[in-house]
C-alpha cells in the first residue's frame, strides 16, 4: 500500500489544465470564452507579431516550462474547494495558516556563523538588535563533516564558512545571553546532526529550560546529502536509521523541534529545475514517513515535526507556484496515502532562502534588487520562515552591512509592500494556478517513477535523482552559454566595473584559539566517564536502541563531535556515490 | 452631455465587490462558496486569532483602504469578457498590447539631466550604451520656470537638478551624436513645454529629419502644475488653451508626439491617495480631452497621442491594481462618454516612475530594495515605460554607479524574473480584481464629484484637488507619527549608521559657462529677427492662431526660451494659487 504505482490521489489524476472543465461555468459561458480566446489568438496575438515580432522562439521559465502567452480562466484553478479551499484548510494550496501574516510574520531568520563561537554570538545579538526573529546557525566545513577543529582533517577550515562547534562548551557560548526557551534556532547540518541536536538539548538541560519548552530545527535531511549536498556521515540506510531515532525522540521529549528540515535548497542549488525540486524534496519527505511508520510510530504522532526548506529562485511565478504546489501535494499524501488525520500532519511548513547560484559577483549591488524579488516571491508564496541572501556572499561570508540590508530587505516587505495583508493575495490569478497545477503534474509523474523504483533510499542508490539534477544543470549551462537565458552581468550588460565592495575576512587565528580551546575541554574532563558515555553509544548503534540518550548523554560529558561521530562510522560504515565515476 | 452627472459608463456601475454575482458560478456553486467563506471566517479564523492576535486591528493599504483577510472568487472579477477580456482588448484592463512584453519590453527610460547640455548628453550616450531604451530629459529649475541662465531669478539654480536650456543652441549640444530619429525623447517639462518642443521639432528640421518621424514625449500636464507641482506658466485657462494649441498641431505635423504626459506621479508625490491620484490624472486627462473637442478637433485625431505618467509607490498589490483601474477606466469613458472609435484613443499608455518620496536617506541601500518591489509593480501593473530611482536621489542627483544599479535592476526584472513572458500575470487573482474594482470606484466617486463642479479646470481654480490632497497627506503624516505606518530606517529599524554614499556633485563653474555661452548666442544672432519673430508669437498668442508655428519660427533664430515665455506671460497673464493662504 504504501508503495502503490500511481501515487497521485485521485484527486490529482486530472488536473484542470487549460481545458475550463470543473470552473463551475455554464456551457454558453464557457463556450463563449473558448471562443473568443481562439478569436483572438488567431486576431489579434498575429496581427500583433507581424508589427512587432516576438522577442524570442519560445517563453519558458528560468527552469524551461513553455509558458503561455496568457491565461484566462480556462486555465483554472478548476473547483476552487477542492484544488485551493481556504488558508488554513485542507489542501492548504493557500496557506498553512488561516490569518497568515496578520497574525504573525514569517520568521527573519538570517543564516550566520563564522571564526569562534564567541564571533558568532556577538552576530546572533546583532542581528536579534536589529530584528531578526530567529536563529540560524552555519556551521564550518569539520562541524559539518563530523570532524574536530584539532583534526589534521580541519586545517585551514576551522571557522572559515561558518562556526566551529567541537563540544558542548562551544554550544554554551555560542548561545550565551540568548534565551532558549524565547527564540527558535535552526542549525543547518546533516550527517553529525544528530550529535550537534543532542549538544542542544544538553544546554537545555543543564540551564534547567524543560526540553518541552525549547524550539528549533535541525536540518537533519540525509536524503538530500546523498543526492546534492555531499555531507553524508554513513551509508543512506543507517542514516535513515539516525533520523527515524532523532524523530522518534523528539516526538516524545522535544515536542517543538522539528525534526527533520527536508530540504530542497541544495537540490536546487545543485542544478534541478523546480519542478524536480518539488519532487525530489516531497519524495525524500515520503521516505522519511514510510520509515517512521516502519519502526511502528503513528502518521499523526511524528508528521506535525517534519519541515521542509525550498530555494526561491529567479522565476517569480514559478517560485511562488512551486510553494503552492509543495502545499496541495503534501496534504494530498500525508491524507490519502498515509491516513493523516491530524491537520497538522498534512500541512507543509516551510523555511525559504534565496538563490544562492543567483548571486552574481560582478556589479555585485544588482544582488540586492535579486534578493528583494526573490524574498517576495517566498512572502507571495507563503513561507514560513526566510533567510535572504547578503549581496556579497558569492565573495565571503556577509559583513555587517551587507547581513543588515538583507534583513531590512525582509523589514521593507513585511512593513512597507502590504502584501502580508492578504492571505495567498496570488490566488486565482489565472497564470499562477495554471503554473501551480503544471508543476505539481510534472513533479508527481517524477514521484511515480521513484515509486516504482522502489522508493528514494533506492533510488538514491541508484544514483537516479543525481543524474536527473546533472542532466538538468548541463541544459542550463547550455541555455547560459547560447545567451538564450541571460544574467545581468555575467552574460549580458557585462561592465568591466567589478565592484569592489568591502568583504568580511576571517582571523587566521580563530584555528589556533579553537584547538586552544578544545584542548582545555579535553584536559578539564573525565577521560573514564567520556569513555564509558562513547561506549553506551557504540552498544546503541550496534543494536537498535534510540541513538539519542547516550549522545546527550556523552554529550553531557564533554564528549567531541568527532568522536561521537567516530563511533557512528565504525560502526554503521562510510559511503562513496554511486553516481560519481 | 459632456458634463453628464453620473460620470460613470452603464458598465461600471454594478462592480461585483465581494457579492459573487456575475460570476458565472450557477446557484449551487455560488452557494457553497459563500457558506464555505462564512464558515471559515466564524472558524478558523477566530480560532487562529485566538491563539495569535492579529498584528493591527485593521489591515489597510499605504492609501488606507481596508483590505479582507482573504479574497476569494466571490470578490471578482466577474464577467470576464466584460470586465477583463484579452489583452489588447477593450477594456484593456489586461494591457494596451495582446503580446505585451513578449513583442517589446518596456521602455527602461531613466529620467536624467545636470550641468550643461555637454554635461547631460554625456550621461545620455552613457545609459543608451549601457541598455537604456529612451531618453528621458530633466530640466534645471530656472528652464521649468521659463527662465534663461542669465537672469537674476536663476542665480543658484542653473543646472543643478537637471539641464540647463536657453535656445536651440543648447538642444544641439544636449541631443549631439544622438539619431532623433532612432530614440524616443521624454521631456519633463510643462509650462515652457510648448517653448522646448518647438526647439526639439527645430532641431529635427535643422538636421533634415522629417517631423512624422520623432517620437517622444512632452509632459505638457498644465493641471496637475496647478493642482501638485506649481511650476505653472500662465493661469489655468490659458494654459488650457496652450495645451490644445500643441495637441492640435502635434496631431498634423508630428504624429509620433506624445502631446501630453497626464501626470498622477507629482499629485501622488504630493500625498494623494492611489485612488486620488487615479481619479485627478483621469479627471486632468478628461479635461485636455474636453477642450480638444471644443476646438472643434475629433476625439479620434487626437486621442491616440494623449499618454500617461503615474506613480509605482509601496503597496505592492494597490499600485498594480491602479494601473489596472486606469486602463480598464479609461477606455469606458473614451468609448462611452466620447464616442471614440479607434482602438489607439481607448488604449492608456502610460510611464512610470518609483515613487521618489518613499526613498530614505537613512540606510540608503534599503532604496535598492524598495525600487525594486516598485518597479515590479509597474511591470506586473503593464506600464510601457519605466524609471527607476536611484539608491541616492534623496541625497543628490543620482551617480553613474547608482544609476546603473536602478537601470540593471530593470534588467534584471526583464531577463531574469521571467514575468515578462505572460500578458498580465496577476489577471484574475481574486484580491488584485477586488483591488482593482475598489479602486475604480473611488475614483469614479471623485469624478463624479468633479464633474457636478462643473469639471477639472472650475475644481481647480476652486482648490478642490489641492484640499484634498493636503488632508491625505496630513493623514499620511499623522499615520506615521502614530506607527500605524512603519518605514524603515525611519521610524522602525533605525540604526546609527547614515550610510555615507558617494554623491554626484554638480561643479560651480555650470552657471558661469551656461552665461557665457547664452551670451555668445545672443551675440552671435539677428536682434531684428529675433525682435520679429516674438512679434509673431505676440500675435498668435493675442488671437486665436496656433501658437506652435510663431514660436518655432522663434526658436530658429535662437530666441531664448525666456524671451517667448516672457511674451506668453505678458499677454495671457500670470496666476497664484486660490488654496494658498
Amino acid at each position: 500500500m504504501l508503495m502503490a504505482h500511481d501515487p497521485r490521489p485521485e484527486t490529482h489524476r486530472d488536473l484542470p489544465l487549460a481545458d475550463g472543465e470543473g470552473l463551475g461555468l455554464d456551457t454558453d459561458g464557457l463556450t463563449a470564452l473558448r471562443q473568443a480566446v481562439k478569436a483572438w489568438r488567431e486576431g489579434a496575438v498575429h496581427e500583433s507579431y507581424a508589427r512587432v515580432p516576438a522577442r524570442r522562439e519560445r517563453f519558458t521559465t528560468w527552469s524551461g516550462i513553455e509558458v503561455p502567452d496568457v491565461a484566462t480562466p480556462l486555465d483554472g484553478p478548476g473547483d476552487y474547494l477542492a484544488e485551493l479551499g481556504m488558508p488554513g484548510e485542507y489542501p492548504y494550496t493557500r496557506g498553512v495558516q488561516s490569518t497568515m501574516y496578520r497574525g504573525r510574520l514569517w520568521t527573519m531568520r538570517m543564516f550566520a556563523g563564522f571564526g569562534t563561537p564567541e564571533q558568532t554570538n556577538e552576530r546572533f545579538r546583532y542581528l536579534l538588535r536589529e530584528g531578526q526573529t530567529g536563529l540560524s546557525t552555519a556551521f564550518d566545513f569539520p562541524t559539518l563533516m563530523g570532524y574536530d577543529s584539532d583534526s589534521p582533517r580541519s586545517l585551514g577550515e576551522v571557522g572559515m564558512c561558518g562556526v566551529a562547534v567541537d563540544t558542548l562548551r562551544d554550544m554554551e557560548v555560542l548561545f550565551d545571553q540568548i534565551p532558549l526557551e524565547r527564540v527558535t534556532t535552526s542549525m543547518t547540518i546533516n550527517g553529525p546532526a544528530v550529535v550537534l541536536l543532542a549538544f542542544y538539548v544538553a544546554l537545555a538541560d543543564q540551564r534547567g529550560i524543560s526540553r518541552k519548552k525549547i524550539g528549533g530545527t535541525v536540518q537533519n535531511d540525509c536524503l538530500k546529502e546523498f543526492i546534492a549536498q555531499h555531507a553524508w556521515l554513513v551509508p543512506p540506510r543507517p542514516a535513515m536509521r539516525i533520523v527515524t531515532d532523532m524523530i522518534e525522540f523528539c516526538s516524545q521529549e522535544v515536542p517543538r523541534w522539528n525534526t527533520v528540515s527536508i530540504s530542497g535548497y541544495h537540490i536546487r542549488e545543485a542544478g534541478a529545475t523546480a519542478a524536480q525540486e518539488l519532487a525530489f524534496t516531497l519524495a525524500d519527505g515520503l521516505a522519511y514517513v514510510e520509515s517512521c511508520i516502519e519502526r511502528g510510530m503513528a502518521v499523526d504522532e511524528f508528521a506535525p515535526r517534519l519541515s521542509f526548506f525550498f530555494d526561491v529562485h529567479n522565476d517569480f511565478f514559478e517560485e511562488i507556484a512551486k510553494f503552492r504546489a509543495a502545499r496541495r501535494m503534501w496534504a494530498r499524501f500525508m491524507k490519502e496515502r498515509y491516513g493523516a488525520q491530524r491537520a497538522e500532519s498534512m500541512k507543509l511548513r516551510t523555511h525559504a532562502q534565496t538563490a544562492g547560484v543567483s548571486l552574481t559577483a560582478q556589479q555585485p549591488y544588482n544582488n540586492v534588487a535579486r534578493v528583494s524579488l526573490q524574498a517576495l516571491a517566498a512572502v507571495l508564496g507563503g513561507t514560513q520562515s526566510l533567510h535572504t541572501n547578503s549581496l556579497d556572499e558569492t565573495y565571503a561570508l556577509p559583513t555587517e552591512e551587507a547581513v543588515t540590508i538583507a534583513l531590512r530587505t525582509q523589514q521593507i516587505i513585511a512593513e512597507e509592500s502590504g502584501v502580508a495583508n492578504v492571505a495567498d493575495p496570488l490566488g486565482g490569478s489565472y497564470y499562477v494556478e495554471w503554473l501551480t497545477s503544471r508543476l505539481e503534474r510534472e513533479a508527481l509523474d517524477v514521484i511515480r517513477r521513484i515509486d516504482e523504483m522502489g522508493g528514494m533510499v533506492r533510488a538514491v542508490e541508484k544514483g537516479y535523482p543525481q543524474r536527473e539534477i546533472a542532466r538538468s544543470a548541463y541544459e542550463f549551462e547550455r541555455l547560459l552559454n547560447s545567451e538564450e537565458r541571460v544574467m545581468v552581468g555575467v552574460n549580458g550588460y557585462v561592465t568591466d566595473d567589478r565592484g569592489k565592495i568591502p568583504t568580511l575576512k576571517i582571523d587566521e587565528s580563530v584555528q589556533r584559539l579553537q584547538v586552544e580551546n578544545l584542548a582545555k575541554v579535553k584536559n578539564g574532563r573525565s577521560a573514564v566517564e567520556v569513555a564509558r558515555a562513547l561506549e553506551q553509544v557504540r552498544d546503541a548503534a550496534c543494536g537498535h536502541d534510540n541513538l539519542m540518550p547516550p549522545i546527550i548523554a556523552a554529550a553531557r560529558v564533554y564528549a567531541t563531535e568527532q568522536e561521537i561521530c567516530d563511533v557512528l562510522r565504525e560502526v554503521l560504515g562510510t559511503y562513496s556515490d554511486p553516481a560519481e565515476f
